[in-house]
């Protein structure tokens, strides 16, 4: 996955031991983040296990079964390219004054250095670079001077600005949280007494629970017990749910915000056809990450659909060769065209996204070898322009090809006979939300919240709640 | 896969070091065999490596490197339940009076126990159950016998009965051998020197070099510096294609005697919904294995396209949990159905295959729990009712569900609507060969070749050829 | 080893990269732990790369490579039970607003809860629960507050009470630091512009350079271009060398504070043998932990010294099997009596010390087996009677025979025809200091700082260094 | 070991599971070979597990459990250079018309490629280079044309010439096995019906069996059900044991044909002393392998022991550096001397072997450089001028440093003041056996066999039973 990947969370209470569910619901967001998994369960303290690799790398069944207790949390790491990250595997725990608190955290703050200089002049020694380790200290500091689990989480909500999808235990309590603008997704599944808040809707599919609800931006939820507790921090007019999520990070049968991404998807694919028409003989996918698009493309067009591409699974695995051997060898290791079906044809190549344009311009080669007459590209989400610093790993503008060049330069750098990006209205339109209500930093540069150096989009003030 | 997968090899002359081609040659035929991988080189005497594992474990850059010399085979096998089976690894390779021996087989002997029997009569001990063992010793025989190789090979072939593509080095000799039947696939690829014999054309593109041809049935094919040499063993009238390469084995993407693995795949779809003909909003692949068939199936029947089911991919790698939990855990970690899309609907749920119905069960069952109003399963492949003895892992009657029961039984048994299998006829138009070139053991009970108590089928006497 | 281990530390300042000499370094300590290792360098900030597991399982030559730098510290951590102690594994690291710290501790806090208590009470929250932390966290604390370092660590160390040698990097500045009781060994080495700081003098050994001195009680080192600096806190007028450095910790070709551990040890067997002296034809040692011991016993008393217990090097590795498996394969596995050496002979059996007395147990009983006809039981340290509060993984008087039961009740539940141990008088003598400048803690029962519900060496008052 | 090792064979009859003894008669057994391990047990056939490796990499509680029967044998191979050796760990497992065979075999033929010859012509095809698969096979070949097993066996041992000591399985008979010379060690334990046999008598006292005797050379041995059967072929007059196996090999707590390794050991030193004496203050032993002698020279001289240079353990562990950097490390991280027991001592350096000279040259000067004023090293065995073709490890001239030099040229590439070899005479003398009856081949250039190019030693001829 080009843009790095999203983390992913998840917090249960139930009658019985969660470790299994929280493992189960982990594997379910793997696609989430493969760089690190851990899980903190309360069982007379807090408890937490996290290790570097796949959730069936770091948890194996003994592990598991020694978690005991009916309530905890886990998450999933997106990978980076620092070295030794060990230490920013999640969740993060600490002891205070009153007990021990355990944090899982998606999203990303934009006032973490503020936040880490203004506590260092305060004395504060930081053990990671971490935006967690912000959070939880923040919270612990509020919690610390005595104020109640919920007023410490709304006055620690108030200090830090960005997007984020909390779990968090104080001690044996079980709180979701998620940012004012419903940046990242979460929501909440429920079924015979067991309770699960967690970033996207199949982890119910998985563990056979109903989907109650989203959980709402700015809100504060706690499980147990009594069933769901909700609280609520001041929010402004709109949300800014990042688009990214419905047409990249998560898995196309998840429904968030009322919203599943497949539909977008194929609707995207709709909307491409009519903005970006070309007569052609089929519609190529790029597998797995165009199908849905390219469905939608077809379907509106008319045109057939074709599985002209082949990928090899076995492939996707890491292997790592001398380079002067791996140079004589070509791309089609991973991908080959399928040539009686692409020969002679004018081919819509559909995929989700193009970052550097290297890969891209590899699949038309491939294509065109394969005896493809025409090949026209069609991506289904609008050009990346900026950067995102609200949790998705496209920080400089340098990495992106769109920020640098034209339509038509892109055209040429792939080698199509045509490239069509899906237009921001178009998007807006596939999504059936309020363009307001999206948070579309990336395709515009205008961002929901302040950024130092970059626009903020001028709807309102939010001040108070986003620093 | 439910039916165990064939075996794959590669041969390959060449004018530098052989041994990274044949590595990259495995890694795309690893979807034909899992359980262990292994490379032979000739380079002053044949070195073999070999270990249980896929391609990419069992050989590292450093190994790879060690292994020079110009020629080489290499071999991937499938996995059974057998617990220490590292002895199978292939290739076999052996020393004799005329010099070193190894082979690579893919297929099934059906006169393998009369042989080893015959042998070990005549005082020979056995180092392992293969067939592979049978091949090679036979014709290290004949070659101590002073005959030259294509001799020797011929009476080989003579001995043994059943499915063989071969590779094989004879010192440093290269061939590639394919049984009289063209049971199994086996293919000859060349460019600028270098030549390939390969199980599956896919090979040839990975490693960018142009498919010369098939190998013929009972062709011996040498390549080495002289090019391409051929001989022949007499064969029959008809071929024996296994027609379960085109539907079930090869990558789709792959060209076996003429015939493209994805249109078949298609074209089956469109007979089915010509065959089956039902009222449906969705036509709905299982992931990945249906996929091509219900897109032939929406082609044919103007049924719109869903993919209703979404693969977690990562939860295809094994993990072992205690039982008294797993059984708790419902299928949906692996298989999860897009919730929307399916609800209300009446859906065509499309696969290549049933084998004992407990998986298309419970996703017949998870689609309806999804809401779907009707479930109609249409299966790219008649019904299996007889055992193989050619190759491939399904040897008895009682593991599979249509040699037991009708199709209304299993109707029921899987739960859904209705139940349409593709028709024998449906199946021979749909390859576009002739029925009598195609093995349908499987489907018919009728074999090509003899088998103790099963029927032959009538059409000649090969007994010269078969024994 | 029956008392864990302590933990061992190495700084090394020098002109080139650093990384390579601290992994050997710690290869050399891994006597003094096995649970974890670690490295932290400074190169344009601190680096650091920790695990669990031994030094060469933590670092590979990759690894290794990318850590530039010139100036480092590292440090091996002892086992302990706990399941995940990977947050434990050191040096500990953390950023400031003077920049970065990081920390390699040797020792135990006796005022650890007190100080954890008291800063948590001033909203501190902690993310271990080692003493390290809280060592370095007061440090930050006082550099924050605006000191320069060594009045910093000044004040640390007013703070802190207890053992500690310490190796430190404030940003691109190493300090190594020894408590003002001398209590864990700490010694300097110099070459041609390289020093290193490290527990014991083998690891000048191993890399070649000369050892300097040992750091002084109460001294603070700082290493670096100008040379070695020092500066000291106030200290009381006896040291408290904990003299199980010398018996069991240390390898025998340690020199600490002046004295060899193998001369220790032979000395400790000629007096043991003046002290309790039997008519006996051979002396056996428990290897390896015996030798020394034995080797003196035999020179004092003209007793046959002879290798009659051989151990099976194999298998220390650790391998867990089935319990009621194990439990019929007896202890001779591990450890098996040389019968014609030892058959009808009086046996005097040294080893360094007795813990339950299980293992020494089965020994005994081993030679009997094999025809001894007496087995004397010499040990060549004092009863344990107390527990360790200073570094020891003694902790409870349960654990400890020798607190609940006499010499006689030992001999007899370890079957011994008789059993001596060395006297306190017998162990001072063989130290060849004063008794007052060692901690005998474990042994009398008094310690040489203040513990809640202990008893406080008599001699001196020290209240403001020691808390 | 800079000789290689030999290999350790074991075979267990019991009244239940064997694995588990086997396996740990096969850690036992460690010291014997690390490359590979494999256990061979009858349960309705049989069923063979190996792999390379140590026997705890190889062997799971797993794995033994699934090995089912009461009968079996195992098998621990030392490590050469070869690439992939797999296929030459043992058992080696055949089928054949009278059924199953393993076979584990220790020692090595010296008619090895004649046999192979002689069977490739026959028309043999040979899967391995060991001599391992000709006697298998030979064995086989007798039990095919009818022969009962003993008789088959007889033959087959007038046809093999050379060291061998078997254990083997026909089918659900278990066999010992000893070449007619005695060569390799092999005997018998026994306990409440439980029979074991095997390389070492350290096994029965792991196992608590009681030693019944050692195999006869020539014995035939089948233990089970109605006990221990005995037969033999005809034998010379004299054995011909492996004097290798009791100063290098064994474990010094063996007792092999009646005389216990730890004896010879010290015996040796003693004589060493009287052979070698010189004035001295301290005997050093090599750590590990020269402590015994040590032990034996300085109970003779008269002058003290002492344990000069510790073994750093954890260092053994193999760990591969970048060569530039490793260069840079002395050989102190291995063994360190201890300073203050060597400065200024004139000291004898004991070890049981010298074979290239560079290793006792870097312990020499690290004596040196430690203040030892003399280095005087004596050597536990005579000088190594011949190859071995009977086991060891040693098989050109050009490798060992006593054939090309004097005793006073090795004394000056090592760098001592004064080097003595045992003498023959004395060796002889410390094993209390007849000069006739060991096998002195690598010390005097004289076999008990027939090898081509090599001289034989006179005493009698022995054709028949020798080849």
């Amino acid at each position: 996955m080009p843009f790095g990947e999203a983390c992913g969370v998840v917090g249960i209470y139930s009658h019985k031991q969660v470790s299994y569910d929280i493992f189960t619901a982990l594997r379910v967001l793997q696609h989430r983040g493969q760089e690190s998994a851990g899980i903190s369960v309360f069982n007379d303290g807090i408890h937490t296990y996290k290790d570097m690799g796949l959730v069936t790398d770091v948890f194996k069944p003994k592990t598991l079964e020694k978690m005991r207790g009916n309530i905890g949390i886990g998450h999933v790491r997106y990978s980076t390219e620092g070295a030794s990250v060990q230490k920013n595997a999640q969740p993060i725990e600490i002891s205070t004054t009153i007990g021990q608190l355990a944090l899982g955290h998606n999203g990303e703050l934009v006032n973490a250095n503020e936040l880490r200089e203004k506590y260092k002049e305060k004395g504060w020694a930081f053990f990671s670079n971490t935006d967690s380790e912000i959070i939880i200290r923040v919270l612990a500091k509020e919690l610390h001077e005595g104020r109640d689990p919920v007023s410490a989480i709304k006055n620690t909500m108030y200090e830090i600005s960005g997007s984020y999808s909390l779990v968090l235990l104080i001690n044996n309590r079980l709180f979701g949280i998620r940012d004012p603008l419903g940046i990242k997704p979460l929501a909440i599944g429920k079924k015979s007494g067991k309770y699960i808040i967690a970033s996207e809707s199949v982890v119910f599919d998985a563990l056979d629970v109903d989907m109650v609800r989203d959980v709402s931006p700015g809100e504060i939820v706690e499980i147990g017990e009594n069933g769901i507790n909700s609280y609520r921090v001041p929010t402004p007019e709109h949300t800014a749910h990042c688009f990214f999520e419905w047409v990249y990070f998560a898995r196309s049968d998840s429904v968030m915000d009322g919203v599943l991404a497949y539909d977008v998807r194929k609707k995207i694919g709709n909307i491409l056809s009519r903005e970006h028409p070309v007569e052609a003989d089929l519609v190529v996918p790029v597998p797995d990450s165009g199908r849905s698009y390219a469905i939608g493309y077809c379907e509106a067009s008319g045109i057939k659909y074709g599985e002209g591409l082949i990928k090899n699974r076995y492939v996707e695995r890491t292997f790592i060769m001398p380079e002067q051997v791996m140079r004589e060898y070509n791309v089609s290791v991973k991908l080959n065209p399928v040539k009686s079906m692409v020969e002679g044809k004018r081919i819509v190549l559909v995929d989700d996204s193009i970052v550097r344009g290297t890969t891209m311009g590899k699949i038309v080669s491939i294509l065109r070898k394969a005896g493809a007459k025409q090949v026209h590209v069609r991506i289904g989400c609008p050009m990346i322009i900026a950067p995102c610093y609200l949790g998705i790993d496209m920080k400089t503008r340098g990495q992106l090809i769109a920020s640098n060049k034209s339509v038509e330069g892109i055209r040429e750098t792939i080698g199509a006979d045509s490239l069509g990006y899906l237009s921001i209205d178009g998007l807006i339109e596939a999504m059936g939300k309020d363009r307001k209500d999206l948070c579309l930093g990336c395709i515009t540069g205008e961002y929901p919240v302040k950024i130092r150096g970059e626009k903020m989009r001028g709807q309102e003030s939010l001040d108070r709640y986003l620093v």
